[in-house]
Order: C-alpha cells, then structure tokens, then sequence
C-alpha cells in the first residue's frame, strides 16, 4: 500500500508512482522465483483529474505489459487525504521451485544483483542533498523512479539459490529478514558490495548509508550452496543481470558487516519503519 | 478499498469494521459463483493500537474461518489521515460456471435473496434519524455492520442463473450495471420486492428510498429464465435464503420500477457515487 505522504510526494511524476506502485509487486514475486500473472488494483482519490490519471496508468501499464502481467480487477474509491495505492499481484512458480526467505543454511554464500545504493542516492539527489554530474544525478533519479523488478533473474534463479527476498527497506533490513526466517547469521564484507560510480563518488559513510540502509533498489539478495556459484552466475548471465558474492551465511541470528580483514564494522542507521520515520 | 471518513467514521466499532471489509468482497466472489478461496490485506493505519487491531483481527479472521478463506498475504503501512483498507479475495469456480453480469436475456424473471433495506434502515437508526423497539433496531444495525455475503447461495445458483449481481450500493443502481453489462431493461414490480416488518413500519416514500436506493444490504440479485424457478427455489432451498421474484428483464436499456397496475413510479433517490456524495 502507498500512502500519499508516507511513500511519495504529492507532486510525484504520477507516470513514475504508476510504474512503482506495480514494480515493487513485481519485485516481490521475482523474489520467490515467479512469473507474474495478473493484479489487482485499489487506487483511492481525492478528486477526478483525468490528465493525472491517464499519466499513472500509462506508467503502471507500460510495465504490466512487458510483463504480461494483467490488470484483472479493482476498485477506484474517494480518498479525500490523498492518493492511496494497494496493489495484489499473483504470479505462477512450481511448487518445487518455490523460493523462500527461510531456506538459507550455514556455509552458503550471499549474493546481490546488481549495484546498491542509487536509489537513495537519486532521492538525495532530488532533496538538494547531494549535488552530481547531470547524467549521473539522471541515472540515480531513475533508479529511485523506475525501478526495474528482476523478474527474469528471480524466475532463473529459482531452483538454484536456497533463500531469496527483495532489497526494497535496505540490504541490512532486509538481510535481517531472510537471517531471521532462515535461523542464521549474515556476515557482509563491505568492500564487495556493489555500488555505482555515483556512489563510490561519495565519502565511506554516506556510501555505506545509502548501499546498506537506503532501501528502494528492488535488487535481489539471496543465498546459494557454494557448488552452486556457477550455476548462480550462469543464471544471471541469461538475464543479463550482474550478480555479486558479497558474503556468507553463518551461526547466530544477526546481520554483521565486516571489512577486508574481517573486522566488525559499525554501520549508521537502522532499517526502515514506517511507523517511526 | 474502504477509506475512514468516507465508508466508515472514526469510532466505528473494529470487529464489525473488519467483518465488513471481507464481507464485501466474498459478496463479490458470491455473486459470481464462485468459493472462496483466499485473500490479501492491505492495512493503512494512522499509529500502532494493538486493542484496535485484535479486535479488527478477530472480526475478519471469524468470517474467514467460517468460509475457509486463508490470509495468504498483504502488507502493513502507515496512513496518517486514517484506517484505509484494501482486500483482495480470490475465489475458485468451474470455467462452465462462471456468473457475469452480463448475460440477463429478455424474458428472464428476476429474483433477489434475502430482504432489502435493513442496512440502510440501521444506519438512520445509528444517525439518530429513525427511532425502532430496541430488537429492530439491533437487527437493522446488525445488518448494516456485520452483513452476510451470500457465498453459499451464490454457489449453489452457479449454472441456474444467467446473470447476477451482488446490491451494494442500492437495488436501482446494481441491476442498472446489470442491465447495461447485458444490454437489456429490468423491471422491477415494488410490491414485490422483500422488506422486513421493520422496513415495512415506515412510509411508502421511505420504505422506497430504503429498499430500492439504500445499498450496503450484500444481498444477491439474479436473473434467471423463467423455466429455471423450480431450480433456482430449490437452491435457495439448499442454502437456506429466501429468494423472491421482483420483475422480468425486457428490451431497452434501463431499470423501471412499477406498481401492482403495471405502472412506471418515480422513485426518490439515485444510486450511490463515492465522488458525488
């Protein structure tokens, strides 16, 4: 559910809340390996402007397109607060490759997709904190804006990995989640976790911030077996996606980020609750 | 999706809120025929009130449990303007089975279960607009706050009917979409349409406005040919609701409403619009 206010702006490109408000289902369903069918969408409004509406369906359709995914049902009601958006997709997995958050297990590696931390960067950039080239500012901006769910990933990896989930509150949140469902330990070394260009720009503790506690890059954070590194890289090959090893699941119940020695690191910030921003 | 201060007030009670926001929608499953299966929850909530969300809980999962309809998923947010709720249930019918809206032919009787009016009638009684002997008054909020959806009679009316629609937002109104969906006319005789002895103590003009334009009653209205009664009472039969045949669909395009002479009435009133009222 996004919540005018809580989750974007009132004046938010409503092309690009279209496009999210879909994408981060999507993100969802890549993480448990599946296919996106059809959703459902409950869009509450203030008032009728056709001009605003025509512009978010073009964004959300535009994505449930390439997809394939269909716009099955809903209902449209009078929000008077502001625009609300609930969004239910279903996708299609077989039940034997079905992956959850809680199957990673001891000795396996972890991996992520693609790079961390622009997302939060292009929201800096669109508050004034942080001032970047044009092309850059761009780039990072459309990370936060357009995010593309990794379906085909997701559905390649599945079979493969032994635990996955969605980087969409912060790796170190959501590390969190898939550590606690799977009844082990997380252990990150930062130096290999994958950040743009944009963001190695930036000093240690702004890069760590925005790559581990940033939220919103919809990338995919898993853990596989070892011997199923090459399977894993395999898998990403034929998605055109990168993926990176940026660490190992271990004993214990915690997320811990270490440096190139191996020493704990103490990281700012905490992950994400709507109910305390 | 059910929005505080437009479908609810502030101190509604919260067992019948989340009675009602499943309730709605296995009356949308009921009217097509289909069996519940299982459904999302997408819960905006302006601060955390575990009292508030126990006693939400348990008038939702109570009704769930009753129809075997699992929560499968959902998601919890932060709404600062108020409860905003957004349910997606899914059901299961047979291909062959399916009931549309659309397919009310000329000829066709029309039936309605149950009686209309009583959920209109409990929400003058809570305005303070209509004073009712207290059992009266009880069963009409009663109605109003913890409606029925008709799961098992809509199931049973599978393959009997040729169109159905649940009346959430008034009689008129709904056989109106089913009379534009099947490019038909529905006539409606007012004599026959059920009241209970509640309704029924009130004037003409009110009892009409009640029963034809009031909504929030989740009964079932269908058509069916005239061939199919003995089968569509036996359903009923089955599913312990009485059915009632209120008119007969025709040419045209539009909803009449008439007298024991075959005479059009004026009727107060119009259907419900969430961006009009």
């Amino acid at each position: 559910m996004l919540v005018e206010g809580v989750h974007f702006l009132p004046d938010v490109d409503p092309g690009a809340l279209g496009h999210k408000a879909l994408a981060v289902n999507l993100s969802d369903l890549a993480a448990c390996g599946a296919k996106p069918c059809c959703f459902f969408l409950a869009l509450g409004l203030p008032r009728v402007d056709e001009a605003w509406l025509a512009a978010f369906s073009d964004g959300l359709l535009q994505l449930a397109d390439r997809h394939r995914c269909a716009l099955a049902g809903g209902d449209t009601t009078r929000s008077p607060a502001g625009v609300t958006i609930a969004i239910t997709a279903l996708g299609k997995v077989a039940r034997d490759r079905v992956v959850a958050r809680s199957g990673a297990r001891e000795g396996d590696d972890l991996w992520v997709s693609g790079a961390l931390g622009d997302a939060a960067l292009g929201l800096a950039v669109r508050r004034g904190e942080i001032a970047l080239p044009e092309g850059q500012a761009q780039a990072a901006i459309q990370r936060l804006e357009r995010p593309e769910p990794r379906v085909v990933l997701g559905r390649s990896l599945a079979g493969i990995v032994s635990a996955m989930i969605d980087v969409s509150d912060g790796l170190l949140g959501d590390l969190g989640h898939l550590a606690a469902a799977s009844r082990v330990s997380a252990v990150v070394e930062w130096d290999a976790v994958p950040r743009s260009a944009a963001v190695r720009t930036l000093a240690d503790a702004a890069q760590q911030r925005l790559a581990l506690t940033g939220g919103d890059d919809y990338e995919l954070a898993f853990a596989a077996p070892p011997q199923s590194a090459p399977a894993v890289t395999a898998a990403a090959a034929a998605a055109a996606v990168t993926v990176t090893r940026i660490g190992r699941v271990g004993p214990g119940d915690q997320v811990r980020i270490v440096d190139r020695h191996g020493e704990a690191m103490d990281i700012p910030g905490r992950p994400f609750d709507h109910f305390r921003a």
